[in-house]
């Protein structure tokens, strides 16, 4: 069994990858290099698809700059310690996760992988349309009808953390052996590579931490 | 109003921006750099988008190279006086189009447009699974999943040549005034840029300006 996974360098696809690995997959780790501001991810993503015993990890270079109107990508602040009001915040990236599950799907087809894994989870996250279970469920039938019918079966989106809260994805990685050393978060870091703690990200990761009663490695 | 038009330089998709055109759009033309040997159509798609008066022309680089698996984008022949035999022929290249829509729907959200326009057509098409009504019906229904709700109303992909025969499509393209002359179809075009004549795309438009009872500009 073969399976694409979208890895960050982020907390929640570590935990994926090591679902599946756990599962019984040979893994291909896909990361993009999408112009983010915290390019320092990219070396996480490889960190952990080497530790976690992906087959490979694939770096597919998109140009996201052009399109513009995300702090994540254009030269717009990020923002801190930001109230939760319900709104969109600008770190949204236009459509990112159909761009990426596009390449994952193209990647899956190419190579005859049935599966695709996604760390997306709706429940403590920063509120991007692009994050609920129901895109994922209808990504997953727009690339059925859109690629080329298998013997093996439909293509399958996996999201397996997308109910779980943050604690949870915490404890679940702890059981799996993710070493959470290896990931990173923050959307904008200092010129040491060290974590805001005041971006969404990182203020997510460090309550789902505190959730599950784990000290962070990465900051403690 | 304001569109994103996927313009690849073939004739199908001239047809679509002159018809949204025609239906009042300000229109943003689409292409990509994907890695095509028949990259000639890059030149025609920026001919066809001057002419038919979009707004302006986008040329996004993408590497499916990497991907590779089809005669379009590795070092595979180019099949040529292939047989109908109801197969997905070689030259298709895995989830172009999804890759496409997708970044037509990073674009079109970062822009605040919410129609996009494809000319896939499903009747006298070769048989890639991403050109049927079904799939761009569900990768809209992914679409509106996946972005920001707009009050300008949900985004609509605009496929009106997809239940249209090459004939229709031609005689479409003549009474919106559309110059053939400025597009491409060949998958692989001799070195002077003269069509090859016997590749799917070349048969496909041959049968088209047959049907229509009109003269290929290109050919001719």
């Amino acid at each position: 069994m073969r399976a694409v996974v979208l890895v960050s360098g982020g907390m929640d696809s570590a935990v994926v990858l090591a679902h599946l690995r756990h599962e019984g997959f040979a893994c291909t780790a896909l990361s993009f290099d999408y112009g983010q501001r915290h390019r320092q991810e990219l070396a996480a993503a490889a960190r952990v698809a080497k530790a976690l015993g992906a087959v490979e990890h694939l770096v597919q270079t998109i140009d996201m700059r052009c399109i513009g109107a995300s702090a994540l990508t254009a030269d717009i602040p990020v923002p801190k310690d930001r109230s939760e009001d319900g709104t969109i915040p600008i770190t949204y990236v236009p459509a990112r996760n159909t761009v990426f599950l596009a390449y994952a799907l193209a990647l899956a087809e190419a190579r005859e992988c049935r599966t695709i894994g996604i760390g997306v989870n709706a429940v403590d996250y920063s509120g991007y349309p692009d994050c609920r279970g129901d895109f994922i469920a209808a990504f997953e039938a727009a690339a059925n009808l859109g690629t080329k019918p298998s013997p093996h079966g439909p293509i399958r989106i996996v999201a397996p953390l997308v109910s779980m809260d943050k604690g949870q994805i915490v404890r679940r990685g702890v059981e799996l052996g993710v070493d959470f050393g290896l990931t990173t978060s923050c959307y904008d870091p200092g010129a040491d590579g060290r974590a805001c703690r005041h971006c969404d990200a990182c203020r997510l990761r460090a309550l789902g931490f505190a959730a599950a009663g784990v000290a962070d490695p990465v900051v403690s």
